[in-house]
């Protein structure tokens, strides 16, 4: 199937017209959008930091926004869909928090118009960190001396400690959180030897096949598009084949179940393919366990096309030149609550 | 009640033989004890901090070691009793890992002997880490690329990732979590205005209260033992008392449990009063949640005494300065299994 075909049936004609060699293959930019009203401040970052490691934002003191974006790995937990308070699995895997502050939405059915919006999601869903309220989550921090201080430095006012600046901080911690130097980027910086033979034939394949419809620019998810609005894809968008029965790629609806328009019917995210290598499991539910075996659902279910194996070697040693340079960090020191707990049985 | 009448409650008519004021009081030693068998190394420790950090040691996948023993905060999650991979409560409370190389034994019981001893009991204990046997622990660990190269680098020989090693490894990195630099310890090398008044009428009323029979020493958790020898006591010591049932702190029979001796009836390891100030809430079973409180109970239920307002106010302000200078810690950076996950849902 060429590309036309393609984006007939994904109803998005007008897309290759600037899918453009330009746009198709890109470095990662050397900097992050910032949005106007949540500037970077150091002090900010650190406290964003502590917040972000800290188990206290779930109603059990045992989950943290790092328990399933783990930093000291890959950004998210490796499970097909992560554990919350209670010990209850999600219902989506958890996408890296690596590169998402190059996200233009969040989530996989873009429900989320930035990190700051992100950021609210998780401490207030009953399944992940289940705190009840926000009015809690705000009494829990602030209750804390020491975040009471850094708030009040950061941010200022009379009270400083609100789930909006909960969620500021933390998405200025996150907006550090990127990979560059990948081979990849290093190959396309000009160091032809950073990419093996294997890995520039998979470059070449990667968009002979039609891969980059859908992952093309410096992110490989998409045409840049403006933060809040974001870039999606019917997924599966072939389901005559037996990896939509297998994986159960149909059951989840995506971005209907967020505006319950028709069109909407399992429409998702394009996801970022920097440091996919280390991201398994595969898709929106986690389903896939293995690269080579993500790389023939993707070729069959997007674009209706059947892999030699030679083709999925060669595609996967690209996908894992697209592994970047992960930051140094230095564990935060959490606040004290000294002589007391604010943890209830 | 006088000293003499409490060592023969306790059974224990011999220590204050020895407990003269040179062992009472004393700063943090500046070394740890390390097994012979153990030597420390860089790599080691840098493995083992990898390890402590990894929640790939759990069935699951989210339970490390410093989900209940968490280095960013005090060595501990400040709950009651700690939730497991499964979401499940245990029976008693985390204790801080900070300083726990210092311990003779390990575990409220100290039913292991050693730091290696005890790296081994969470990841098989079925409400905790809850791997099914060592074998899966040794495979799964052994099916990491970046572990299997540095169990060999550090360990060597032809199988080197064994639960034994693995162990090895993690006390190797504990050894390293010692909180020096105390207001306590300042005073002791001659500032005499490290600590505040109230907390200089505190340490004397620890001493003339009779507190020092047990939290003597520079841990404060009795005379130094051989390693592998604990210092227990028997808690509650008086049970005529309202706080016994209030806190339900006679339900567990301590190292009876393990030795299954009658003597040894809810006889407990005399717990460290190093950064008590942070490790709330307090005792065996986490049921006392602020430290006046505690400072309430264990005057009555260990001396049989009642303590004024003022006085606990006081003992508080000096417990309160044994509150050491945590190290920085750099994350680690956890291997990956490339292309792949190893865990299930």
């Amino acid at each position: 199937m060429g590309s036309v075909s393609f984006w007939k049936k994904a109803g998005l004609c007008c897309i290759p017209l600037i899918a453009t060699s330009a746009i198709l293959w890109a470095q990662m930019p050397s900097h992050v959008p910032i949005p106007k009203d949540n500037p970077q401040t150091r002090e900010k970052i650190e406290l964003g930091k502590q917040l972000f490691f800290d188990p206290r934002l779930s109603v059990t003191g045992t989950v943290s926004c790092n328990s399933c974006h783990n930093v000291m790995s890959n950004g998210t937990d490796n499970r097909p869909v992560s554990l919350g308070a209670h010990g209850k699995p999600g219902d989506r895997n958890a996408p890296t928090v690596f590169n998402a502050a190059f996200r233009s939405v969040q989530f996989w059915d873009g429900r989320a118009a930035s990190l700051e919006d992100q950021a609210k999601g998780p401490p207030m869903n009953p399944v992940e960190m289940a705190m009840p309220s926000e009015q809690m989550i705000e009494e829990r921090i602030g209750s804390i001396p020491g975040y009471r201080r850094e708030f009040e430095k950061v941010f200022g006012g009379s009270q400083p400690v609100t789930f909006d600046n909960i969620a500021k901080a933390i998405a200025s911690f996150e907006r550090t959180l990127i990979t560059p130097g990948s081979p990849y980027d290093r190959y396309m910086a000009g160091d032809k030897a950073a990419l093996s033979p294997e890995a520039q034939r998979g470059l070449k394949l990667f968009e002979s096949t039609g891969c980059t419809a859908c992952h093309s620019g410096p992110m490989f998810s998409g045409p840049t598009q403006p933060m809040g609005t974001g870039f999606y894809m019917k997924f599966p968008l072939f389901s005559d084949n037996p990896y939509v029965k297998q994986y159960n790629l149909a059951e989840d609806l995506g971005r209907y179940q967020v505006t319950h328009q028709e069109q909407d019917q399992h429409m998702f995210v394009v996801p970022s393919l920097r440091n996919v290598e280390v991201t398994a499991p595969y898709f929106h539910n986690g389903s896939v366990k293995t690269l080579d075996e993500a790389v023939r659902v993707m070729a069959r279910t997007q674009l209706n096309k059947t892999l030699d194996e030679k083709d999925v070697q060669d595609m996967v040693a690209f996908l894992d030149s697209l592994t970047g340079e992960f930051p140094v960090i230095t564990l935060p020191r959490l606040p004290e609550t000294p002589n007391t707990t604010i943890l209830e049985r």
